[in-house]
């Protein structure tokens, strides 16, 4: 494994500008929107069966955020994952706040059964409930965890077959074999709604053009984790943070990535 | 009473969190999520009845907005408010659009009839409307009012039960017996779609800090008021001015807050 | 024709600040809200059938955004379409997608079936699938046309009698019989999500204010598109770009849109 592949896929996402479809919530859906064009992919959202469907076959990934779900919306989910698994299209589940009431919890498995899911992106408490690890959500945050967070993510990833990205002040990324730990990120980024739903849509923006979604999805977390960075280190709150943390994916270099990328294996 | 709650009340909602619940609109969701970080207390959007209803129960403030409703939304705010009441979270209530359209004011009148509701935030329309006194309301902005403003905002106070902000260029927060007027803010809040939205998110986040709400919605009120002074005074439109909001807000100090506050009992 | 009201227009939106009914999608509405504004109209999004309906009567336009649609999305649209016909409210549609998806062409026809469409803004791929000049469309964005821009967006219009507006780096306007090529703009307006929806939402505010839709929609690209290149020459990335943008829009004057504007017949 090239390591070096790590700070190459941002310039390959560009290159292949895959389209990425969403079915996600209404609240973060127009950031998830923007910050798949600012990594240089398209994105598209549709979340009615037939659309979700169609949508989900001409994708280059499909992503999957339960943050504003309904029996209605999880069912397209499961429509449009099927589809997507048929085709060998990667799908990224995003289990906001599985864990915090029962239809979410509920319908994370739900989706887990019906659908292969190449790369889950919760927080810990997210990552726990899924792993039966212990986690405790308080509406879409984790409200903390009983175990180690990387026993969580590598029991996550054993349950589901999935790689999973655990996202924190630090991320974890493992498919279960390998793991590896990002410190990349800024804590103005938890001051932000849709920081972690718009790192979902990072996997979903690099899992198209990576042969190896543990590489994709860990590129995917230090690239953000340090736009996050160079934001957060001339911001004046949430929302100057946001515009720079956009405007500064969108200019994001290799060698930015390359002086930055702060991550290990563990 | 002591008044100097009000200047407090910004730091109690930073130190306790809260959860603040919304069923709200797809157009400034966003918005008030980030509205309610910023004030320091963490938001979440839950909008299918049983989602809606866990969520509630272990929240420490619900947020209803009628902005785009449908029957099943409203249907889904009566059981989240129901339950809310229940286990005594307050209830705010923002009839976005009340006597603009039949399905919306009826609406707004069956979530009144059904739900308990603490506080009331709305323009001088949707007020006078609710109270009966005359309002008239085109689209979702008031198009003028009959009679007094506060004998609209009393009048609506006394007949649902509920605290009354009345937003405007002046605000008046009123609980039927003690009545305040809010000189702060500024005129670049009625060119920002969603201000209104975001006051209601305001004030949930500050009800469950305090004892009384007619004292969290005045803080309310006053703090986001001064923040839209602040932000109002440096930006070049609608967006730099939004950006500015949130972020005055999210540093907004109590100092900031005792020098600039500018109300009056009435 | 006086080309002078080409000029004048965005200042008659200010002066009579028509209500802007918007059914539309659940990704960029906020923006559609925003931009609205910014130009000096009053928008309302309303899509339960009975309140869309009602809104649509007493709205000074009326646009349709087909993005996220569903069966009973497109029926409300019908519904306030046909009301706004009855009423003499212009109807604009933006068929999001047409030609990406099965659902999304045949929701598109139907509309312009069912409801006599004023305007139809769309992308070079979505105006030729209309037109039935041969249109790809690749998840929300053109994917390339196989004859001249021109023939298509005549065609359509000859198809529909709708006047139509074909964004692209240079757009064309025409109802059949006019034509003209606008050639204001910005890459970066192609690098933020909803850039088109915002140029609908543009079309809906300035056709109240106008005799004729031509102008109207001309005026429409013009003024967007000499916003787009003020904010583009001074921005770091698309999020600040959409600052510069909406902010521009919002203080442009008279005097800048005459010296900026750079359109002619074709």
């Amino acid at each position: 494994m090239d390591s070096q592949d790590i700070f190459g896929l941002l310039d390959k996402v560009r290159a292949e500008k895959p389209l990425i479809h969403h079915i996600t919530n209404y609240v973060t859906v127009n950031d998830c929107a923007n910050i798949t064009i600012c990594a240089g992919a398209s994105p598209v959202m549709a979340h009615y069966p037939d659309d979700a469907e169609e949508m989900a076959a001409i994708a280059g990934a499909l992503v999957l955020n339960i943050g504003t779900l309904s029996p209605e919306l999880v069912d397209a989910m499961i429509i449009a994952g099927k589809r997507a698994n048929e085709t060998g299209v990667p799908v990224i589940l995003d289990p906001v706040g599985a864990g915090a009431t029962k239809i979410r919890t509920e319908s994370t498995f739900k989706i887990l059964k019906e659908v292969r899911i190449s790369v889950i992106k919760g927080n810990a408490g997210e990552i726990s409930v899924i792993a039966g690890t212990g986690g405790v959500v308080r509406g879409v945050d984790s409200g903390g965890i009983s175990g180690e967070p990387l026993k969580a993510a590598e029991a996550c990833s054993d349950l589901t077959g999935a790689t999973v990205l655990m996202t924190g002040p630090t991320d974890i990324v493992t498919d279960g074999r390998r793991s590896y730990s990002v410190s990349n990120g800024h804590p103005m980024m938890g001051s932000l709604s849709g920081t972690g739903c718009m790192a979902a849509s990072l996997c979903g923006s690099f899992a198209p053009v990576a042969d190896d979604l543990l590489i994709s999805s860990l590129a995917a977390a230090v690239t953000f984790g340090i736009a996050g960075e160079i934001a957060g280190s001339s911001c004046r709150g949430p929302y100057s943070f946001r515009t720079e943390l956009f405007d500064t994916l969108f200019r994001m270099k290799r060698e930015t990535i390359e002086r930055y990328a702060d991550f290990r294996t563990i």
